[in-house]
């Protein structure tokens, strides 16, 4: 439970002062921040808000499409959210790489795009000591999202750097049905710098950003890829990030406490 | 041209009798045949109207299923389709192999017990000459339609058994996305059994198994697969299957149309 951090895509009607009430009532010690309700409320405030309520801030999310035309405007937005992430003190900032840029069918260019730009973003992260996380996203995402399609071909990239700025996202959505998930988390080793956990449901939702569940409501062994990540080292916290737009409906206390009563049934050890 | 195939699911409102008749027309030689209309025909008819019509089977779809709860029923049905197949003089039999079992999250175990069907019917194909074509799916039908989520993972299993017997299938929408695909498309060599084609759209269509797209629709590059399956020495027929409710309401002369002038347009060398 003293890992378990709530995202605030989870509760996504809340604003970040909503959600971070609704972890303190529930004792949820963590949270994973996202960039839009952050600046809404005021970078300076949101960070001294969440340290006011004790809050650790397990990511930030998020940077990334690095496949977007405008370069210029990538570089400078992804470092804004580098400067954020180091005003929250986050453990990382989680990166979506973004998909095939419009009107593109080249997705090793697009991949190579996106091994260019990270680069270029190391220094500057470097010297704020913020971690990038670059999260592989299932595949039902690679034309519109994320190009980076699995936990090793995320690490083929990350390890071209220092551990210390650039790790890796294991979402349990994901990757849970990558046949070498085992290899590869095991390969992660000190890379993971952010776990993250909801289910796979069927029928899949009709809109496939939103198609994310509860845990337990799927098909997902929470309990084996929770062992690996944790047979590979990390001991960070697990960030619960559902995207679901039935769950947003919902009460945020009634979401928290489900999503605290299903981590205790099918995620901790 | 001379390579082109249509799968009958793409003109999924046809009687056997009606997408022959169509292909006929159309000048396309080969067609992939689907197990159900052939039934509702009758295999010996339907293997005569075929041979008849002058049309060579390039697959017959789909024999699978492996994880499916009663093992005597799985293996039944199988050879079913192994004979129906060996009756049409068919390239291969296409095996869908099933996603999890009803109320299990044990995806090793699935994969598993798929590798294991899959050894106890090689017997049976290897008498009557029919080979078996193992379908990498895209990771989104990895819980309720198909655990073989990669070509490599397929290509492993397949490995362990006479290439005359066992392949694999390269389906677009099944492995666009897989960054280790240039390399897992030369390692399948002579394990191609058949070469499927449709595009991936965006936004991804509500049904996931409806949601396949026309050549040109979407964001896969077909030339670049069909290079890769070229050099991998593949010479046979390129199958169209498309699973879209919107085309299925089209006229199926019309569909077929489109289908000839997007795969010389986008697929054919």
């Amino acid at each position: 439970m003293n890992r378990l951090s709530l995202n605030q895509k989870t509760v996504n009607g809340c604003t970040l002062p909503e959600a971070v009430a609704a972890c303190v009532r529930a004792g949820v010690a963590s949270i994973g921040v996202w960039r839009e309700p952050l600046r809404e409320f005021g970078v300076e405030a949101g960070a001294a808000l969440i340290a006011d309520a004790g809050l650790h801030v397990s990511s930030l999310c998020r940077g990334g499409f690095f496949t977007a035309p405008d370069l210029g405007e990538v570089l400078a937005d992804n470092r804004r959210a580098i400067d954020e992430t180091a005003a929250l003190d986050a453990d990382c900032l989680v990166l979506v790489v973004g998909g095939l840029p419009p009107g593109s069918r080249d997705l090793p260019a697009a991949r190579a795009r996106v091994a260019d730009v990270l680069a270029a973003l190391i220094p500057y992260a470097a010297e704020r000591r913020v971690r990038l996380a670059l999260e592989p996203m299932n595949p039902i995402y690679c034309a519109d999202r994320g190009v980076l399609s699995t936990l090793g071909q995320a690490l083929d990239l990350a390890e071209q750097h220092d551990p210390a700025v650039v790790g890796v996202v294991v979402d349990s959505f994901h990757v849970w049905w990558d046949p070498d998930l085992e290899r590869q988390v095991a390969r992660a080793a000190d890379r993971i710098a952010s776990f993250q956990v909801c289910d796979w449901i069927t029928p899949l939702p009709a809109d496939t950003l939103l198609a994310r569940g509860m845990m337990g409501d799927g098909h997902i062994d929470f309990r084996h890829l929770a062992d690996l990540v944790a047979k590979a080292g990390y001991t960070g916290d697990v960030e619960v990030e559902i995207f679901n737009a039935d769950l947003w409906r919902e009460d945020p206390d009634s979401v928290v406490a489900t999503v605290v009563r299903r981590y205790a049934e099918h995620v901790a050890g």
